[in-house]
């Protein structure tokens, strides 16, 4: 099966089996609609590319760790929204969770997302378990705290901030997390994999500082957030073109920073290729 | 070491990764409000004391199961007090997480714990990993979708519910998740250990009603918030005589649940002494 159809069945069955019998509910739709329709789920697809690359003996678990991980994404994409962060009605062109079924329900769909990714992770796990410690450890850190989104996410109250630091716990965590992650599913060690999520998320950051600025149809989401919350963005310190020059050079740097292992030209072609997704297309054509 | 201590010091390590090198020094304040100085403890000495009657042989197991229901416990404390629930700005006797910290962290904080519980027991099960996938999946139930803590919330969003599902997952299973994670966690069969979660659930829950009826001193949070949010309360529907015989009845089956096992006549004996705490104070001789 193809990546992107892995992805799609393995988000099916998790989210089938949380709205499952006895879930309020109003409570179900709000978890269908955080995770379906979908973003471009590069966070999955990145963590496939990887576990492919290595083998990939236990596609199941491979499986379930790409659908943990977009879950993840998705529930922090439905705390962000809500109005103590951006208050943001829009999401992926369509109403935030919270815009449709109030922040209640949107408070707990991230809670149960969160759950559910650690008990898919878990129960593919039962083939391989001893890779689960680490594996599911390592999940765990790329959200949590003191590295991980929500740490990330939590800077935003503080008065001093290192905006490296900002970035790569809010932003490049979840990266790092899918190339490792992918990695460890596969039984390869993780270690080497840690720089091209490190790349690749600090390119996204990148992309989507120039998103907000610029105001890329593919954002979906309210324009000019980062300067309406005063958050530190590349493209504000860097300027468009900067900005876009730099996120080419991180693309370029992310490639070269695939591993040597069976599957590796075609990765680094793969994120060549995903990367021109990156670039604004107002800005595609004057930038290349 | 005894079970409090036990519990204590494995919060404690939990918290200190959490906050560790890189964490958002407010952040980290925020999560330690949430989890100390606790409650009562009862999720994870339940717990404990369920693998101590299986004979506990991975102690640090256990112990990270025990302290994993507390994380989660707190987690939702922390996001039942924000102003889109309960709106409570005290907790046990202090003020809540969101009234020092604001919205965004006490959000963030309690993603961070529930995150921090999964990691903690993925890292102890590493001496037993053959356990980890279905000690995680239990423990996910336990706190998510559609059964858990998070779907029992969900169901005050909606306009029919049923009281009964209602408080099978919002209060009582955390409580089925304490025996029968205390059960695997011993490497015992969990089944014959989920009546008693039930039965102290919901004797829990009737204490609960009860304390927020009349104010018991333990309760350390605004009283009457059943009546005025309109939710189901055993007090009400029973009245305070009724609802105090109901939760003796409950304790007494709760300790008729306990599985035979070598400690089973210890355990029937913590069971009924713990009890004794859960009527409140101004009631206990008038009802005895």
């Amino acid at each position: 099966m193809e990546a992107e159809a892995r992805i799609e069945a393995e988000l099916r069955a998790a989210i089938a089996r949380a709205t499952g019998p006895d879930c309020p509910p109003k409570f179900a739709k709000a978890l269908e609609h955080a995770v379906f329709p979908g973003g471009a789920r590069v966070r999955p697809k990145l963590c496939l590319a990887v576990a492919g690359a290595c083998g990939d003996p236990h596609p199941a678990l491979s499986s379930a760790t790409a659908a943990a991980l977009e879950l993840l994404h998705c529930a922090s994409l439905v705390h962000d929204d809500l109005p103590a962060f951006d208050g943001a009605d829009l999401r992926r062109g369509a109403p935030s969770v919270h815009a449709v079924y109030g922040e209640p329900l949107a408070i707990l769909a991230g809670d149960a997302l969160i759950v559910l990714a650690f008990e898919i992770v878990a129960r593919a796990g039962a083939a391989a378990p001893d890779r689960l410690p680490a594996l599911m450890a390592l999940i765990a850190r790329s959200v949590g705290a003191p590295n991980g989104i929500a740490a990330g996410q939590a800077w935003e109250s503080e008065t001093e901030v290192s905006v490296e630091t900002y970035h790569r716990a809010k932003t490049g965590a979840l990266f790092v997390g899918a190339t490792m992650a992918g990695a460890l599913a596969a039984g390869a060690d993780p270690g080497p994999w840690r720089v091209l999520g490190e790349k690749i998320g600090e390119a996204y950051q990148v992309a989507d500082d120039l998103m907000d600025a610029m105001g890329g149809d593919e954002a979906g989401k309210p324009v000019g957030q980062d300067v309406a919350l005063n958050r530190p963005s590349c493209a504000r310190e860097l300027g468009t073109d900067g900005a876009v020059a730099k996120l080419r050079s991180l693309v370029a740097e992310a490639a070269d920073a695939v591993p040597d292992c069976p599957g590796a030209p075609m990765l680094r072609e793969l994120v060549r290729a995903q990367a021109k997704r990156l670039v604004p297309k107002n800005l595609a054509a004057a930038a290349a």
